[in-house]
């Protein structure tokens, strides 16, 4: 459109040189029609008087609403932006920019329409609230970048209430690509996952979903550490979500103690906690460890230190090999549930996007290359179709 | 994404050679990454890391979030499905389509990027908070197809919230392009807005909308008509909204009694109300009247039987001349309230898009010519420029 009236915004004057923020002026997405609105003719059929036949069947066999709009299409991308990136607590506004990255990476890697949803709200029934009413114009729930433990509880009632897919990427997005990191490392090293011992630093929402996912996946001894230590039964100062983590891990590995205790002798550091881990307890570590060390820009482990000591080093760092990066799991998940109708994602549907992810480059593996690239074109089909298979075997598609 | 399981999807089996259908079929809007996603480079540009330097800077100085996110591009088009075109009360799922068109429409004109947001809930105070906690990820808030009187004080709650305009369509669109059609038809005969005598048959959102604007341009005698007849102080079964309407309308015409008794002698005809005027009342109107019979499908009047006693006739109708469509007001409102920051849309900027509006066609009036063409290229920057000077003049810009 042509303006004659031209209008300074806002802007910071010691950035405008800076690349990044020349990149996102004006946001990093927009919207676009797939159909025609040329004429009188084009607009009779795609909005009045044609489009009220289509309302009327909606009305009549709700069930079409995920053929005839863009729902069955479309997921939002919803945050508080109360744990942003590293950032932690910066609020919806400030959190923006990521929920249009992620929307946009939906997009190039799933075809999936992701709007992004910051909410003006803390509260744990106001989130689940508000997401509930507008749950009917999207085809699945991305929840991003919110605190635990409030997580865990949004997650849980948003999918007992909704009939789409509710899913926290921190959780489970980043668990799905652990584990097939792990997958790999193990086939390449010629190890069963039900042989390693696990430790995970960090007890937040990703540390509690790894450990659920390796549980699932036949780990056996797994213990998470907090930063006081191993998250144990005998502890007095837990959480719900922590007592609740401290007897699952019980019936596996069973330990307790600081994390350098139990990281001797440990097969497997998975970091994501964006502590420090020091090289004299990672050389405590049996031999032939994977160090996974995930923490974003800091690794908890440098990976040239780590990989004086493990056989497998994998980063969040997409500058070093084995980036243990979400991108490979969520536009293939999304785009697998949505096709087939999935009305959750179960854990058998994440399973399978794990192991249709390992399996993307089980004939390439080597020590810097457990998990495929972010930009390896294979991966996200092959998620879906597997996410797809899943979830019809599950019978939990519409 | 190429696909190895196909699931076949609900249809409506008799409706798979309709054209609407057809072209409904998997929606009419995606979105569209605006920066390049090919490899690591970019991504850590448009995401991780680059995205957490854009982040902090909006959590330091928030009004950036209208410079470097997409928030001052888009407008959520909101509705509870509780008045979808004529269909009423179809609950937002069935709502979709028409939300969907609605965006379709603010892109292909306005190039505002609007994103469907169809709410589950009925209650004023929830409808409020739910719009008021989604706020962050959006420029302004396009409330649409939701019932009378809910939507005027769900209207006036939010914009009081929220520091974007909140703007219903159905009230302040439709009362736009009509205080359009009559200026041009005044000036077309000759007429100032002071010197005619209006009757408005429909008091639910878009009646008072008309009312009120017609107000503020000049009209001094109006009576607006419910199925009961005149909405005026003496009667008893009034709302809320029409006791205000009342009391408004007493200070301008204050007549009372039936439609057919204030029709007789009026010099304007304005329908809004999906019923019929028979022709003999139309006969009682004032010699060169003007008809705008804005029923859809079937105006009030049919426009051939209108054009035997009125000296200008419209419609709602793409297929009579003169067609009063929001598309004319809308998008052009929003893009200019956005383009300067506008945190709310006055009565002045309303005023200023219905007399860019009008302007567009002065020079070529005729009595099938009132009001452009929606297809006319020239309305949307004249509408935008109009209400952006507004917005500033007004001095309502962030």
């Amino acid at each position: 459109m042509t303006s004659e009236i031209i209008t300074p915004r806002t802007e910071l004057p010691d950035t405008a040189l800076d690349p990044v923020f020349e990149l996102h002026r004006g946001g990093k997405m927009a919207v676009r029609a797939t159909v025609p609105v040329r004429d009188a003719a084009d607009l009779s059929l795609a909005y009045t008087p044609g489009v009220a036949r289509v309302c009327s069947a909606i009305a009549e066999q709700p069930d079409l609403v995920h053929t005839y709009t863009w729902k069955s299409r479309t997921v939002a991308v919803v945050t508080d932006g109360s744990a942003v990136l590293g950032l932690g607590d910066i609020g919806p506004e400030a959190s923006l920019p990521v929920m249009e990255g992620k929307a946009i990476l939906f997009k190039q890697f799933g075809d999936v329409d992701a709007v992004p949803v910051a909410l003006d709200c803390r509260d744990t029934d106001e989130i689940v609230e508000t997401v509930a009413r507008l749950a009917p114009s999207f085809g699945g729930i991305n929840l991003e970048d919110i605190s635990a433990p409030r997580c865990f509880e949004i997650e849980r009632r948003l999918q007992e209430r909704l009939d789409i897919p509710v899913f926290h990427d921190d959780q489970h997005g980043t668990a799905v690509v652990t584990l097939a990191a792990l997958r790999n490392a193990a086939r390449l090293t010629g190890r069963s996952l039900g042989s390693l011992r696990v430790v995970i630093s960090g007890a937040g929402a990703a540390g509690v979903a790894i450990a659920r996912i390796l549980l699932g996946a036949g780990v056996t001894d797994i213990a998470v550490c907090d930063r006081r230590g191993v998250v144990s039964a005998d502890r007095a100062d837990l959480t719900d979500a922590k007592r609740e983590l401290a007897a699952l891990t019980a019936q596996a590995g069973g330990r307790s103690g600081s994390l350098a205790s139990v990281l001797a002798g440990a097969d497997v550091f998975i970091g994501v906690s964006g502590g420090t881990v020091p090289e004299e307890v990672v050389a405590t570590m049996a031999p032939g460890a994977f160090v996974f060390a995930m923490a974003n820009p800091d690794p908890e482990v440098h990976p040239e230190v780590a990989a004086r000591y493990a056989a497998v080093v994998a980063t969040g760092r997409s500058d070093f090999p084995n980036q243990i990066n979400n991108v490979l799991a969520f536009p293939g998940i999304f785009a697998g549930a949505l096709r087939v109708g999935a009305t959750r994602i179960t854990e058998s549907m994440k399973l399978a996007a794990a192991e249709a992810l390992a399996a993307v480059v089980e004939d390439e593996l080597s020590p810097e290359r457990v998990i495929p690239s972010p930009f390896d074109p294979r991966v996200a089909p092959a998620v879906a179709d597997a996410v797809a298979k899943a979830a019809l075997d599950a019978g939990v598609t519409r």
